[in-house]
């Protein structure tokens, strides 16, 4: 694994499903191609990949087919967290074998109302069980998923204790004054990146990374380009262009919405499929929200 | 698998590890004999069993060990839940092959709010794929954890919709009105178990089927008895007396506190064990909890 630390715009990658529910490694190689070509890093099994609703197999396998397929792995940010120690263990590892560019990691989320002591257990026996002295782990704070927050406490713990191996954080929250708080710990060479482009101009004021975002799935080129202009004058402009598209994918159930588009722009059906627990959008939704995405000029453009 | 439904009293069992924090398939044999000689059925792989602290493949061997060790398959119910579909569907064949009494299964926990239709589209996928029709589901509602309810509106649908199938429900809410409720549901041959051996006797007589509940695995016959007499005009104080009991186990970490205990009783420390993100118990708090339970004179008999 390299030791140089992620900045920018990465999506959460949608997971395209074959028509029995198996991982489309072929369809998922090609977003993942088109959406570097958009400037963006590729942040697979986090929460809108459905990453959760993957085996540990499923995810083995897809990481060796995206490598496979000539995806740059330093571009790759995977999410190896788990509720279980050994399986956060072997996918981190695999993860670091195949010389990805970090990875992504949820606390265990089972369990709530657990100890920091414990959390820190949980991340210091996977750095020492995966043992790869280059390892680059960014650590995942969404509390409304995961019911397990990683305080600013726990986090600033972890980065002084392994400064060579905790490289940042998604902030995912949807709290501005905790991304605020993780930049002002101070931490040397500590990457900040906020779950939601929402906060993309803020954080990158605040001496932030970027954002690891849904959204970036659908629109990475508008999202990159505010954060590689955030400094120019029209930034605030940027923002609100921004805000207006994911207030879009917002009014309806985001992860089935990221998939319909992406659908719907690339002439293929096939991305509509989601795993249970959750659900496809229904005709009823899919028509009026591909209509505000018309009315608002919005494009994926080459897909 | 057998077609035949659990009712009595079954612990959740907790799950030994080895040094290397492996779990240890022999010593988790001989608390499941030791169980059954009180009295308790086997919810193996459930919360206190740290079971999502498991890989899959540690359950699907641990389940091999104790039908290999000589335990009646029919007295296991072992947690066969996970987030990912493929995870339930193959613990839940395994145990079906084993000819296990049934299934413990929990909803997919990582995504929250999440809507019936898609925890439905869940559960009916499980069914089709493990396409056991003898297949006995024991529902897990445990929303302080999982975060993900399972109303009584949905089991209803799921228990009329696959009646041969959803056998009962273990609800672990906290919420008696909860548990009444699905009492009057009214469900044919549906097995109710409370989640506490605390509403053990409200749930007897609303015709509930048992409990399967933390201290069982430490204080299994006095609780079966009070299930075997729940009729008797002494029920009310064998409830007091497993209210008292319990109560000591809650004044610490649950899990924590029940491995302390048998690692006491049995002379075991190798039980003191947990997996992170759980710690085992310091010093200060085993010694007090070990002198309320004298002082309550509470044994373990013959573990």
């Amino acid at each position: 694994m390299s030791t140089s630390r992620f900045d920018g715009v990465l999506a959460p990658v949608i997971t395209p499903f074959q028509e029995d529910l198996s991982p489309d490694a072929r369809r998922l190689s090609r977003h993942c191609q088109w959406l570097v070509s958009q400037g963006a890093g590729l942040a697979v099994f986090g929460t809108n990949s459905e990453a959760n609703s993957l085996s540990l197999k499923e995810k083995l396998g897809l990481l060796d087919s995206l490598c496979e397929a000539g995806i740059d792995p330093a571009k790759l940010m995977p999410g190896t967290g788990a509720c279980a120690l050994p399986d956060a263990v072997e996918l981190t590892a695999h993860a670091a074998k195949l010389n990805c560019g970090g990875v992504l990691m949820l606390p265990p989320f089972y369990y709530k109302g657990v100890s920091n002591d414990g959390l820190f257990a949980f991340f210091a026996e996977v750095l020492q069980r995966v043992g790869d002295e280059s390892l680059q782990i960014y650590l995942y704070h969404i509390p409304p998923m995961s019911g397990v927050p990683l305080d600013t406490t726990l986090v600033e713990r972890l980065a002084k204790a392994f400064p060579a191996n905790i490289a940042g954080i998604k902030d995912s929250s949807g709290d501005w004054n905790n991304t605020l708080a993780l930049n002002e710990l101070g931490l040397e060479d500590f990457r900040v990146f906020c779950g939601s482009e929402s906060f993309l101009l803020q954080n990158m004021q605040a001496g932030g990374a970027g954002c690891i975002s849904a959204t970036a799935n659908v629109n990475p080129s508008e999202i990159r380009s505010l954060y590689d202009n955030w400094q120019a004058a029209d930034a605030p402009q940027r923002q609100q262009r921004l805000d207006q598209i994911r207030s879009i994918f917002q009014s309806v159930p985001m992860i089935a919405a990221l998939k319909a588009a992406t659908a719907h722009y690339s002439k293929d059906s096939a991305w509509l499929r989601v795993r249970p627990p959750l659900l496809p959008l229904g005709a009823g939704e899919i028509e009026p929200l591909l209509e505000k995405l018309a009315l608002a000029d919005f494009q994926m453009p080459d897909i």
